[in-house]
């Protein structure tokens, strides 16, 4: 274990210096279509794996971080370089079976790792080299859990059945990479979906298996758009875009109260105006819903949309939604399927069963989709004590955990695979 | 003049106990025909001098007060009595000459009447017998002058040329009655339109001439429709009504910055509601706007529309707009015209010239078509020491200012007969 | 059980016709004292039974009932006659035992029976005198129950060990009766206290046993006075409590989003103004907060309150808030006791176990109290077909409920007094 | 004149290539002092004549700009690069006399000068050297004006009597510099000010002269501050500084009527909060008040300041006001005054009396002070044809402007010297 532990920390190690966020994972993108290709898979990438994209950085954002890397690669990069990211591995044993999907997700944080000499990618000498990103989540460790795996899978091809599909998905932050690659049918003949998160609160050497309690949520960004005016001369001559949003921002916040539910709207931005004395013609807010099932969120995000419009009525002002991610809720809990994986897992694993998510991850896609297309998914939480919360830039988890995770998955595909 | 007074104050304090609120002015409109026919008057009555009206009472309103009467007329009172009140009487001289209009409004305020013993209605006997209508304005004076003026016309008809015409319009207060006899085509053939007021902030002795400052004006009422629901159980079925309509309030209110000139908005009255752990379907409000000039009140109303509809959308609620009143601008003071009059009353009479109104009167309604016709318009303000402003139940007027006005009037119809 | 029927329906019958709201149950308890001293009871009644009551009527709506009752009484009604209503009916076997309290609500809801033909009432001619109260919540049955058991037990007093409490509780409705009386000591000894309620969603024959989930609530009245001014010559000068209680009622609503539970907020009425004309100088708002615990609920009540004054400040207005009414949380379910008596009454009564409250009953003051103190209490549903919902103006319910009920309580009485 | 045209021109054109915002003009101050050194002048900078600054850079910005020059100048140039900028010069001609001031704005505005190729700036090469800030106001020319005034005062001396101060004021734009100028006692013992400004939509080769309706501005900065929390988790723990901005917003927006003149707000700026998924802790806004008058803006704030205390309160966050600029009105009108100006004027000169500025300007500080001493104040406007609206990034004026304001100041200043 010993041995493992060790190459599996290496690995994160490496990934964990490469930090890059939601769509713009070339790097990261780069590095696992290199090792799997030397282990001998055959790789899908670029549009193929794609369809429609939310919440995409600006065309700006992307060239200037592709112009600001010296790539060298030996196939065309280009559609990668679009923000195509991720990459879908596939291994057929050429024998009759079930196809199994193992999800992993690439990508780092929109912020700068914290320069505390204490934190241990500092002193141990692994820091994130981009500034704007860091691996505050934990993805640097599923990547290599990923990789790992696919090494066992070829190593042991001439003992398995069926297929094997690893799926590396970009842009989970922001709930934004799932619903492209579920939508391009990577999930389409998948039988069991396996899937999985570092931390989350349960303590190392704990495996957290059938994860419940997923929120449905939703991420849009708004736009409304007046006409500006001199706000002493001829404010009447003005469209209002600040007071829009701001009658918007409230009025949208009185939304959460569901009897059916747990409901939840945050405006979590609001910009608007240039100048003390002009009439503001443009306001810009971002905003999140969440909901405790699929049905309340969609009725949630209906009067949202009605307060957007009218909002936009009231001020006579124009508007914009934007979608920019989103996941549905996962409610179809099936309790024989994940006590049959904890009958086979309870002697090996410290097991907390069905341990409560209460957040959102885009994952739901894959395994709504999987289950209803008649197969069967599960999540873990791969226990690990954390140094700080997520997304706090000192993040860092246990490396125990790596070797964990990979065993757990591997013992699970072991068991499908009967 | 001691008995023209004695005579006038008897008159009005006639008309003071009989005091009715707009459109129901019945005994009222009934004891001025009945005086006019008994001078020799040809009277139109009823929807002749009618069109739309706006902020009608309700049916049941009109019903139980008519039942409440016991009427006995020569005629038959029924369109009257559907609220068409109001009288025009016409004296034709039959001698080549302009027609010259004076309008005075005959309706009282729904307010009850103070008991205090030292209000002279009350001491000297003569309050408001109806305890929801007050003369509070002073509009029993106008009756008064009207009917004195409409006595000295017939009895100087020989002397006279032209025609005159007698316009006693109903619902005043509000500014609800005149555009209905406006567009009637009550005033269509008018060449002087002569207006005016009693008080007004201008002291006894003092005849204000050629008032300007007239505001537009619109009175509406706003009812927001929603659902209800139990708001413990399921709020979320809920349409809110009430939040729909105090979003619209304060949303309203930011409407008044106007470069082009001064405007307001006030919801004067919101009600919403009925139990505490319901959610409020029905919500109903009392708006008026008000512009200092006609294009930028239209400008506001097109704001305040877009805030109804606009608060309407938010909480997803339906909406109706009603008109309950309106009166436009005066603007086109005519110096000239106005100083012509002040030449020949100057020597009688203690003016203040262009007296500022700062308010709002339906007589705009007619001043403006007369002067869209090619006429002239010119409007009075008769001054009065008044007990208590305008519209409180303690107010009363100086009964001189009574035998003043009607000379007043009466030496201008000399000059425009000359 | 047909006679038993039969009586309790007669007697739940003449309650029924005189139907009266909260703190004006003043034919509804003497006739309670009636009943329970002719019975051989001692009764507690007036100033002696109460501390301070949340959410009286008027002084003036106190004495208009009052003057319309002619009242014949044995003795001094003056308390009852000031709001003070309610009976505490004492039976000391003068054997050692336990104290038991049985509560049941006396008052009906402020609105106008139906007229509606095939409406049972009507048919069958025991509809409410009173145009102004139903019993639409079942609260006549109620009172039945606890003096058919009231019978039973003095009857049966020789058999019997311990106290025995009955508390006829006023002023449910609003949740504002209980607090008084237990503030006022009523619970303060009892080892065992009883609640129940007919309907509530069980089906007729369904014995509810064990309810849970009783929300906290807060019922509170707010105004807001401001000062009036002319809306058009000087808005300048007004303060208006309108726009206050708007901008609150839209702020209070943003206020319900917990991770530690459910909270509610609902504004179920805001009335504010008095003309078109007048900025508004007073408004009122009737408001109710919920939580799914204690602390949730209090945590709300200060954001509300930080909302109250912050709008009071905004437009430099003063407020009040008035309590209304409230009901603590019922959170400590003592799964042991109501196993114990679940096993006592299972083989004869169909048991739903800890069925689900959703909303709010201020019994809950009643059974925290007497849990504070060291005593038990336990809370049925007396399950009931329902002929339209509670509070609807169609209410009724199915009659052999009152024949379960008072069995139900009576086994449990049995079972406590072993 | 030609010669003067062409010295005033180049000279102008030298300031606007080193165009500077309100309180960095470093190079500016430096030029204006060397210039008038030269001349002879006793000159007066730094913190002697400044008192409390309002809407000051902060050190960070003001550090960067400094170190971005190479400064090279023979005295300390310290206080000056703290920000304290501006220059006043005094000619003492040691014969009694009136002083007479001459106020001169130097600040340059904060955006970028077009790249279009007409603008004159860039066609005849004297564009802004600095991309933060162009001379789009023609404060350029009033430096140049005062510096040419500031050479013929010299050269003149022997003809003149009583002392001239020249007072170069930094940041004009967003009425910043004068309060620190007047507070510090620049215009204590000024008999005479003269002001003016160049364009302001008066045509070339008119001279307006006694501009009045100079209105009263206050300029603030508001912060609020909460606290965050995970808007999914735990909502509750958040104070919502987005919320309450977006109410203090709308609020403001509802204080603009007013009965006594023209009132104006408009929240300007309004940004909030980091991320979709927590709640905000902060929020910062930038707003303007007007009024015609005094008193008014002065009520106007005060009804500002209560929104902004409520709107905190209310959302239980803290709030901090930071004074960013003002502007007193300008009402006591000196229409002798005035007429004596005019008289001695109107032969060489085409003038427009009294016109109207609509705006605001801080030299409304000085013209007030000096009156409240017994002085007497004019402001001039210099007509001047502009290719585009004041502010825009292709302002430009026509440069014969130049050589009729410095005659209109020098013939004015030889009428005061008689």
């Amino acid at each position: 274990m010993t041995e493992l532990k060790q190459k599996m920390s290496e690995m994160r190690r490496e990934f964990h210096q490469i930090a890059e966020p939601g769509w713009l994972e070339f790097q990261t993108t780069f590095k696992i279509i290199q090792y799997l290709e030397s282990l001998g898979y055959e790789v899908e990438f670029g549009k193929k794996i794609h369809s429609e994209r939310m919440g995409l950085p600006s065309e700006e954002t992307i060239k200037k971080y592709v112009d600001s890397l010296s790539l060298d690669t030996d196939y065309d990069p280009g559609e990668i370089l679009q923000g195509y990211t991720g990459v879908v591995a596939i291994l057929d044993t050429k024998r009759e079976g079930p196809t199994t999907g193992i999800r992993l997700d690439i990508d780092a944080n929109a912020i700068e790792e914290t320069h505390d000499k204490e934190h241990r990618p500092n002193k141990e000498n692994f820091r994130s080299k981009n500034s704007f990103a860091m691996h505050a989540c934990g993805h640097d460790g599923h990547i290599t859990i990923g990789l790992t795996l696919a090494k066992w899978l070829m190593n042991n091809k001439a003992k398995l059945k069926g297929k094997f599909k690893l799926i590396f998905q970009p842009a989970e932050e922001g709930v934004r990479g799932a619903k492209s690659m579920v939508y391009a049918g990577v999930v389409d003949h998948v039988d069991y979906l396996l899937g999985g998160h570092i931390g989350l609160g349960t303590k190392s050497g704990v495996l957290g298996l059938g994860t419940r309690d997923f929120l449905a949520t939703s991420k849009i960004d708004v736009k409304f758009k007046g006409v500006s005016s001199h706000a002493g001369a001829s404010p009447e001559l003005g469209k209002n875009a600040l007071l829009a949003a701001a009658s918007c921002a409230l009025n949208l916040h009185t939304l959460t109260q569901f009897g059916s539910g747990m409901a939840r709207v945050n405006v979590g931005v609001l910009k608007a105006g240039t100048a003390k004395n002009i009439v503001p013609s443009q306001a810009r807010m971002e905003i999140e819903t969440r909901g405790s099932n699929e049905e309340l969120n969609q009725m949630l995000m209906s009067k949202v949309n009605n307060v957007i419009k009218g909002s936009a009525k009231t001020f006579d002002v124009e508007y914009e939604i934007m979608q920019a991610g989103g996941a549905p809720a996962y409610d179809s809990h099936d309790d024989e399927f994940i006590n049959l994986v904890y009958e086979y897992l309870k002697d090996e694993f410290k097991i907390k069963l069905a341990p409560s998510l209460g957040g959102s991850e885009d994952v739901t896609y894959m395994m709504n989709r999987v289950e209803e297309n008649g197969g069967k998914s599960i999540h873990f939480i791969f226990g690990s004590d954390l140094k700080a919360a997520h997304h706090n830039n000192k993040f860092d988890f246990d490396e125990d955990t790596l070797p964990m995770a990979f065993k757990a998955l591997k013992q699970t595909i072991k068991l499908l695979n009967k």
